[in-house]
């Protein structure tokens, strides 16, 4: 005997408070198509009449099996629902369901509106009512209610009684201010349900301010309510809201939800959830937070070696839901703290079969002694698999770089403009023959794209009988730490390269000169590439 | 009447299971030095034995207030803990505390460990007894421990109760999966109360697989556990661990356990927060986490334009704390009153009185487009005060570097060993006079130190007339950040001076070229220099 539990997503109107983020009409309609593909019972798409972007999403809303929904504040004093052309702007959207803010908490009543309690009151119940008699589904959401409830629960609830007696289907306790702990919010909720507002009718809506979003919303379900808010990734105003990307798969997959609770998400959509978690940072433009609960890129990162060892005997043994339940993939990175079962593994993906536990042995020190010299293999799986050959004696010897020069300058140009430029010149020995070959860095716009720009391209511009291989690679991500502080520190380059055939891989160099950090990784990923694609190993004489 | 509640970290060790993350030496001993100012009670430095990173800064170990700890396993069967040279190696380390990971889920002591549900309990009591005659306070660290009680509750209190039995100051209940949840938290919790071991005995360790670890630590708390494990950041295998940089504040500013708990940190540590956060984000060369509880950049900034104006107000209308109390500012958007009266401040605080409106809003214009560029002000105070000059107009021309040229290269030398060095050459016009300058990157240990250290050499080399004010500047970081992906991407570079003043400040430089934006921060550091020491402007003919 399960119950419905209703998905209520605001990312489009509560996830645009979020600092930095403007949704375009046309990324609104990708989000809202996404979010629709999930299963949400809700989609918010803003506050008509607030500003142009929200109208024109609505004045072409989309069409969703989600009753999608407009936002707006209850009527103002003063004047009637009918009359009041906020409310108006609203409701001209056209949509089935509107969900109005109001205030439940006295201070707020009378310092930021400045009217009596009992104005209020009428305010909240004359909006509702109005919204019944134009034939729209009414949500209410209670500004600052638990607050509200903790200054004046009598006020608080009376808030609530008139908006859900005025026949608000939704009663939605909102956390304004994120200040709310679990404890607190699983209370109160049960009073209000004491109070005669059924838990079937009472949403939730939290933000992170105390890092308790997830918690908050899960401690109002646990006490009856039957809808939650939240968004995509958790955007949302200061430290955002409930983030349903961490909620939805623990109602899918954690007791006790799982087995007494249905949403209208299936199992097949919540394996797109890292697929979808991810087009909203494409769509921002943020790097993703590879810590996220569920769909993070370490979600499911074993980097202790201990865990790595049992995961391979039972994953179960340190995974709470399987990873491929959310569209996630295990990882078993290589690390100072690896064991020798986690380099066995890792080897043989890379299709290295080593047995022997001195050969394991001797890996393992020639990574952990590279680690202390500031590499990292954690990403640099490349690097790492061309470490172990090097090792072990199995890498070919495709080619020597003799020598290279780098020059950067910056000078006035005839008109008098500062302009700077980079130039590489390589020198290249395969099988006793000595390629030589000059680059610039200069990029696609004209501007100069510095020294490494310019070794990239002069170390793939003529490698001979290589070249047709390593035709199809391009540098995608470049990434530099500063290992210690101080231009005498060490500088750790990390690079990614793709091919054609789709494949991306890492590589990592190590020096006091950033140039020469950064060529060890370029140079780690030419040989990369002639490894896996089986090139002869020409030598250099 | 309060009671003690005892913060353990372990960012330098759980933490530093986090993907990616290789603390050196050297840095966990800063990070050690400020959660010893921050007044946690433990810190966790390690394992000892396990890797030499971590035997290295025992050896070393850093003298602090807080109890350090030394983390290891029980002892293994078919030897005596006397016998074991895994724990030996944990003791050898000298600590006065130890914490003693075990299992006590039935499962992994005989799928993990292979041995009898017996001789577990043997090794649990054995290893901790151990301890105990060797002088130690005893943790033990009670592995999977929500999901062995839910699988088996009696086996899993027995493995407690025999560690606590055998003399641990601490039970230490661990979620190593991080798939527990609030209310299972604290209701096993109290299970484990009632079978005899007191909460001020109990200690909680969490993971944030599904975005409760705040949540499950509270509610541990909640329920009579009086040690909390956590680490700043969040940092920690898979999603992280428990975040004490949030936990910390809601103990201290939150009720109830404002009025019920007592802890080690200080109302003024606290204030420090936001400042230990980003020291630790530096180090691991991280953007800070914008919308992270209490300590973000987003924590306490109201976009919501009524949310704003109530701001104005009262603040507590949309603040659950004030910001300042754990050493974060309000943000309010940049267009509004609020936003001319911060820079206006901003300036002041550098000696540079703004008070025409026209003047703040030409100022705010150049920073925001500075911005979008990929500048950051954020900590480049002193480019930024330079940029608001150059706005103004009152920025003097010291001199003019008419060219520069950086030149590195890599070749072997007459021995067929590879070196690679780096040299630079500069021609500054000061008054209408040239000085020519060459300096290689030759580091104090004899290694090539790259063109950005051979850059910052040659630029302060001879600038004639202002040599005696530049001569005590020393460069005492660098960091690099990639805006966006490629080496097409454009590069940030931020570096700090020091001068004998004991002054330091900071200074950026964009580019696409690495080298260019390095020289423009090294050149902004040069200017700012000169200015507030008061040199007189020579210009360049």
């Amino acid at each position: 005997m399960t119950e419905r539990l209703y998905l209520y997503d605001t990312t489009l109107r509560d996830g645009q408070q979020t600092q930095g983020v403007q949704f375009s009409t046309e990324e609104k309609h990708q989000i809202a198509e996404a979010l629709d593909h999930l299963g949400v019972d809700y989609i918010e798409g803003g506050w008509p009449g607030a500003n142009p972007t929200d109208s024109a999403f609505f004045a072409e809303a989309p069409k969703t099996k989600a009753r999608f929904t407009a936002f707006g504040m209850t009527k103002r004093s003063g004047r009637s629902a009918e009359n009041d052309e906020v409310l108006a702007g609203v409701l001209n959207a056209g949509t089935d369901s509107v969900c109005l803010v109001g205030k439940t908490h006295d201070f707020h009543v009378t310092t930021a509106l400045g009217i009596t309690l009992e104005e209020n009151l009428e305010n909240i119940a004359k909006s509702v009512a109005h919204l019944g008699a134009q034939g729209r589904e009414a949500l209410f959401d209670a500004e600052h209610f638990f607050d509200g409830y903790k200054a004046n629960p009598d006020y608080a609830i009376a808030c609530c009684k008139a908006a859900y007696e005025a026949g608000a289907r939704w009663i939605v306790l909102c956390d304004t201010n994120g200040g709310a702990l679990p404890g607190e919010v699983y209370q109160i909720t049960l009073k209000v349900i004491e109070a005669g507002i059924p838990g079937e009718n009472i949403g939730i809506h939290t933000h992170d301010d105390t890092g308790n979003a997830v918690a908050n919303s899960l401690a109002a379900v646990n006490a009856g309510a039957r809808q939650v808010q939240g968004t995509l990734n958790g955007l949302g105003e200061r430290c955002g809201n409930a983030n349903l990307t961490t909620l939805i798969p623990t109602f899918l997959l954690k007791e006790p939800y799982k087995s007494t609770l249905d949403t209208g998400v299936t199992d097949a959509a919540l394996a797109d959830m890292v697929k979808v978690s991810r087009m909203l940072d494409d769509i921002l433009n943020r790097v993703p937070l590879r810590s996220a609960p569920y769909v993070g890129a370490s979600a499911f990162a074993h980097k202790a070696g201990l865990h790595a060892s049992a995961i391979l005997k039972d994953p179960s043994t340190y995974e709470h839901v399987p990873p491929e339940t959310v569209g996630n993939a295990r990882i078993v990175p290589m690390s100072n703290q690896a064991g020798q079962s986690n380099l066995r593994k890792r080897l043989a993906d890379m299709g290295l079969e080593v047995s022997e536990k001195q050969d394991l042995g001797r890996i393992l020190d020639r990574i952990k002694q590279r680690e202390t010299e500031g590499y990292s293999y954690d990403t640099a799986q490349a690097s790492f698999e061309l470490e172990a050959r090097r090792e072990l004696g199995l890498m070919p010897q495709f080619f020597e770089v003799e020598r290279y020069r780098a020059t950067v300058e910056r000078r006035r140009d005839a008109k008098g403009k500062v302009i700077h430029l980079s130039e590489v010149t390589i020198v290249v020995n395969i099988g006793g023959e000595r390629h030589l070959s000059v680059s610039e860095g200069i990029m696609a716009d004209g501007n100069d794209g510095g020294p490494v720009n310019a070794l990239s391209k002069a170390l793939v511009k003529d490698l001979g009988p290589y070249q047709d291989l390593i035709g199809d690679m391009e540098l995608v991500d470049f990434k530099v730490r500063i290992t210690n502080g101080g231009t005498e520190a060490h500088t750790r380059v990390i690079i990614d390269h793709e091919d054609s055939q789709g494949r991306r891989w890492s590589t990592v160099g190590v020096s006091s000169n950033i140039i020469d950090a950064s060529f060890e990784a370029l140079l780690d990923a030419v040989l990369w590439k002639l490894m896996r694609d089986g090139a002869q190993a020409l030598g250099a004489e």
